[in-house]
């Protein structure tokens, strides 16, 4: 069933211990399609500059993602930089350029209003309120947020919470969002504010489910070397949305199985630069992957 | 089948962000032989000064322990003052005395020199080999150590690591020991060190396994509240060796199923301050933990 996200397309300068990348394709709409599109269809609603290359989404566009929602505006395409520390897990980051995502107003074209499965990515709380007055009774809503806006935008934040059916954040942010440090009572507290889903992403420790009143945990794919954990967090959203969309069932197992590969493309994603271990993933590596793990944390 | 450790028996005074106790009963021993006297017999070498109360290790010894191993030397008990933050995973030492334990020279009793299943708690690796000197061919040899010894007796250590089974050591631990911070790696490198059996301990991001060239991977038991930490580590030592002992059988499958009783008996260890948890918890309270636990990680 159709999948639509709307986040961020950008440019990523990253520095890791071990190297550096400048004005690479990143964004949360970049990550999250790229891997959704294994499952199923994905439709795209974001903004870039005059000076973006459309040619760099083609590779995405090849799996079967339409981006007929990414709108090209006056001036310079949003540019994010961010430098990791040998703790991994650790980002600083260095300058965000907003640009024309600054005033980024989502319009969610007709022939994607009636998806089905619906994706917030990490923006505004009001843009994301935005999208759900445009879109037509998704059977499912999920959203992503950030620090920043659980900080100064709290109000907007709490108000979109209520019309969601899942939240899929970090550690610090489920700590901020529930103003409660440990993180079971965090996603209690959390699924009191709206969404019946919740799940916590812990970096290279791994995730866990609240739903149902139930818990789930799931620790990271173990990999011998992380080149780069950006968007390792978009395409876990984006493995988890597309394997839902794809099985169109929504209830704890498939909720399990979703961050299952929502694990296995994230690892994926910290093998290369950027979007780069995409570019030529196929699916039965993914699903082979998906086997190897299943076999680590199975008794 | 019978379960030898050599540890310390000490004082604990322990700082959380919320409370504080003074000189309540601690020690690698205490916690190890009160958690494995679940599964089976225990017998405890270890030493004390003329200032301990015997008393004090009641409880643990109704529960099958033999403390015959247990010597009383001139001197104070060891001492141990450590203080937690909100971060309960970050520890840090208020002070140490060893008092009796600095002199500690580990004599094996004749009827504890038979044990099948011994477990050299974190001491001097020269003493955890004068240990391995009196036994007499156990089935199973694990042991446990610390950053000090690591840093500071690394020859000794390296030694003793070649004439073990088991290693059980946390995060930080097997950075050190392996000089690699990418734990993956680490464990594959420990193993060409010895023993055959590798598990790295991530405070409550849980644990791992490494064995027969394949990896587990296991969460912590979510807990609400995390009253006092100290001792977590021996008491998943004590439940994995108590579980091994118990089954009799040393293959890839009981490791994992001890994995689990060690998580399950370190969640209830931090419950409480101390080994406080440990007085009046029955076996059955710690079946129903396990059996909840395996139903939040299995899919």
């Amino acid at each position: 069933m159709s999948l639509l996200v709307v986040g961020s397309i950008a440019f990523d300068t990253l520095e890791t211990p071990s190297d550096r990348v400048e004005e690479i394709l990143g964004g949360s709409a970049s990550y999250f399609s790229a891997v959704a599109s294994f499952f199923g269809p994905v439709q795209v609603v974001a903004v870039v500059g005059k000076d973006f290359d459309n040619g760099l989404l083609d590779f995405i566009k090849e799996k079967g993602v339409d981006f007929r929602g990414v709108y090209v505006e006056e001036g310079k395409t949003f540019r994010w930089g961010g430098k990791y520390h040998e703790d991994i897990n650790q980002r600083e980051t260095v300058f965000t350029e907003l640009n024309v995502f600054e005033n980024f107003k989502p319009k969610i074209p007709e022939e994607f209003k009636k998806s089905s499965y619906t994706f917030l990515a990490n923006i505004d709380p009001d843009l994301q309120d935005e999208v759900l007055n445009q879109v037509e009774n998704p059977d499912f809503i999920v959203m992503d947020t950030m620090n920043y806006w659980i900080n100064n935008k709290r109000e907007s934040m709490i108000k979109v919470l209520k019309k969601v059916n899942g939240l899929i954040l970090n550690d610090s942010e489920a700590r901020e969002l529930s103003e409660e440090y440990n993180l079971i009572k965090a996603a209690k507290i959390i699924s009191q504010m709206g969404p019946g889903m919740i799940i916590i992403k812990k970096g290279e420790h791994g995730a866990f489910l609240y739903a149902e009143d139930k818990f789930f945990f799931i620790p990271a794919y173990p990999l011998d070397e992380i080149i780069d954990p950006t968007g390792a967090g978009d395409s876990f959203a984006g493995g988890f949305m597309g394997y839902i969309a794809e099985v169109g069932s929504l209830n704890f197992s498939e909720f399990q199985k979703g961050m299952v590969f929502g694990t296995i493309v994230a690892s994926f994603c910290c093998e290369r630069f950027g979007l780069e271990r995409f570019k030529n993933l196929q699916k039965n590596e993914l699903d082979k992957r998906a086997e190897d793990f299943l076999n680590m944390i199975k008794l």
